[in-house]
């Protein structure tokens, strides 16, 4: 990390400087109660990478982070939340001057409808756990830039264990996001928790790029250039 | 912990030498898909300083954890599960041969009724989530003691955020347990996840000790004392 950082700094290779670049990792934590939860394996290794990559290219990041395994990088504006009514907040209020959002938690679908105050004692045999839908960050960040007419390039992740290509060509089409980096979180070398992944970049205008399996640090590597040559376009149209 | 094993050793004092001692730490995991899952705030350091004081006192020690938040201690034969069920599986098929069992983990009371194989989509605005209830471990211990007639000895953990002598007080009766070591979760300076703790000990023939806030470690510390003197106790009876 310190050695990038060096290297990044003889090299003088800064093609991010001046710009801010958002990025969410990790898992949200949906409370039952106060020690019971729902969350997910996400780990926060693929946002903390991309973090490191956009700070070694000299932006000013801020990492939005949920429940993750390990402590975040250092050299970036870190920002703690739980649940994903939180992280949504977190997010929105900070779109304002950003230039790149890059969404690579996993965010919960659902929370408890309700928070028990007192731990739930078991009682019966079985217990219904009423769930409502969170917020879709990445779809309000969309529509936010939509109702304003200008705002950071978005980039979406889709985790998935089935029907890989047509989950994420759906959420390109009904968000209002500019990539998604999709990947099957059930293969080997991909996904939640691993040191590498196995990623598909969808984006407008039938944009496609596999990246076979490598290191996160690697795809995260790639992914920047993508979305360096994604703007490029953008600008031209 | 390694000039914890040197003093132990120079001084020689090794009570629990000989003694086969089951400690459970962690929170269990309770899969929802492949991707999501209910589990709790223990941080497995609770279990993990039992184990720790149970090993530098000359005892053969199996750890069965469950998620934890640090790697387990050195020195001991770690079994890693998952669920409750498969923590349940875990201790039953050592209790033959074991002389103390210190239930630390904190098991899910509830988990899903069915688990689904593929990544449940979000596709309504609210959700059920039928749970069912977990085996509760501590009492099949209790109760295969029982049937057996001989057995270990029992130690049970209650983690309460309310009335936490009148839940501790009737998971001894109804439990067939030795000792009950009760703690308020939500308490400052006790509970998931800190270096402290704050316990209330309650056993057999009303016995009651109150621990006030001291280090995991002096907690597991006392508490293998009072394992010892409850042990002389019954041998009188």
């Amino acid at each position: 990390e310190i050695v990038d950082a060096i290297v990044a700094k003889l090299i003088g290779s800064k093609p991010l400087s001046g710009q801010r670049v958002l990025v969410t990792a990790g898992g949200t934590v949906e409370r039952i109660d106060p020690v019971r939860y729902i969350t997910n394996d996400s780990s926060g290794k693929m946002g903390f990478a991309i973090a490191e990559v956009a700070r070694d290219r000299g932006a000013e990041v801020t990492l939005v982070c949920g429940r993750t395994e390990a402590a975040p990088p250092n050299g970036v504006n870190v920002v703690h939340t739980d649940s994903a009514l939180r992280m949504r907040d977190e997010v929105m209020r900070r779109l304002d001057g950003t230039d790149i959002v890059i969404k690579a938690a996993a965010v919960a679908d659902y929370r408890p409808a309700s928070r028990a105050d007192q731990k739930i004692k078991k009682s019966s045999d079985s217990l219904t756990l009423e769930l409502v839908r969170n917020p879709d960050i990445l779809q309000e960040v969309g529509e936010w830039r939509e109702a304003r007419g200008s705002g950071p390039f978005i980039v979406g992740f889709a985790a998935e264990t089935a029907d890989v290509e047509k989950h994420a060509l759906d959420k390109l089409a009904r968000k209002k996001c500019d990539l998604i980096v999709a990947n099957n979180v059930s293969e080997a070398g991909a996904g939640f928790g691993t040191e590498t992944n196995i990623v598909s970049v969808y984006g407008r205008g039938d944009f496609f790029e596999h990246l076979p399996q490598m290191t996160k640090r690697a795809v995260a590597e790639r992914l920047l250039d993508i979305v360096k040559d994604a703007r490029k376009g953008l600008a031209n149209r």
